[in-house]
């Protein structure tokens, strides 16, 4: 099997695993390359196996803010595929040499309205990956109203 | 049927609707009355029904930072009952008197174990709310950044 464990398929069995493995195409990327880009409509999911992904956000289109790096392979990005409105949240731009896997939102939708033991459970993995990322989020802001609150009083 | 439509419930149908209600316990609030709070095991989801909501997380015990007002009817709070580690991510504290129903999370997994297909919807719901919200953070992030590059340079 070619998927890497990552945690949205935490929980899942054996053969929930093969149906995913089957639909995954596994790629190549070189530094610097362009995975998929913020803003625009999502077309398929990306687990990384290899290498780095770097994700990033743009601010007045030219600023990029980086948001973070992902290094460990099962790690996954554009998973805005999974949720409406289907647009990728932010651009994954290749770090270092690696691979990926790219599954297409028509499999993913399958395998989640066949499999709705499957989708529960993945979709449980990501709304929960999206809550931790919200209170990191929330502690940033935190962080950003002190260094403000210390700069002007 | 007691329980206000709100976006978690999209896409359920009447039958899973009603099992939903069954569990679900109408409750009324006073002003100023804290229905949960931030950090704290997580117990029960709220739904609110009448009144207001105003959900606030602390910065250094001392500054309350609000977050949002929660006004319209089926919107949800104490949602980190569905998801590990089960913590209550923010306070939700009564703005206006009003009334919330209130499920306990035991119900809520058997609901959501017994009935897969009900489950994929709430998880796939609630993942779309953090999404949004997660993206709405981003912004003001960015707003921050821009305020403090302003400041400084």
């Amino acid at each position: 099997m070619d998927l890497p464990m990552g945690f949205l398929f935490k929980g899942l069995n054996d053969d929930q695993l093969k149906e995913i493995d089957a639909v995954a195409e596994k790629l190549s990327m070189d530094k610097g390359q362009v995975i998929c880009k913020e803003g625009s409509e999502a077309q398929a999911l990306f687990i990384l196996k290899t290498g780095a992904i770097e994700l990033i956000s743009k601010m007045d289109s030219i600023i990029e803010i980086p948001i973070t790096m992902l290094r460990k392979p099962g790690e996954i990005f554009g998973s805005g595929v999974l949720v409406e409105p289907y647009a990728y949240a932010l651009t994954a731009r290749c770090a270092s040499k690696g691979a990926f896997m790219r599954i297409e939102q028509s499999d993913l939708k399958n395998l989640i309205g066949m499999g709705r033991d499957l989708g529960c459970i993945i979709m449980t993995n990501l709304a929960q990956y999206y809550l931790k990322r919200l209170q990191e989020n929330r502690k940033e802001i935190k962080i950003h109203l002190a260094t403000l609150l210390k700069t002007f009083y």
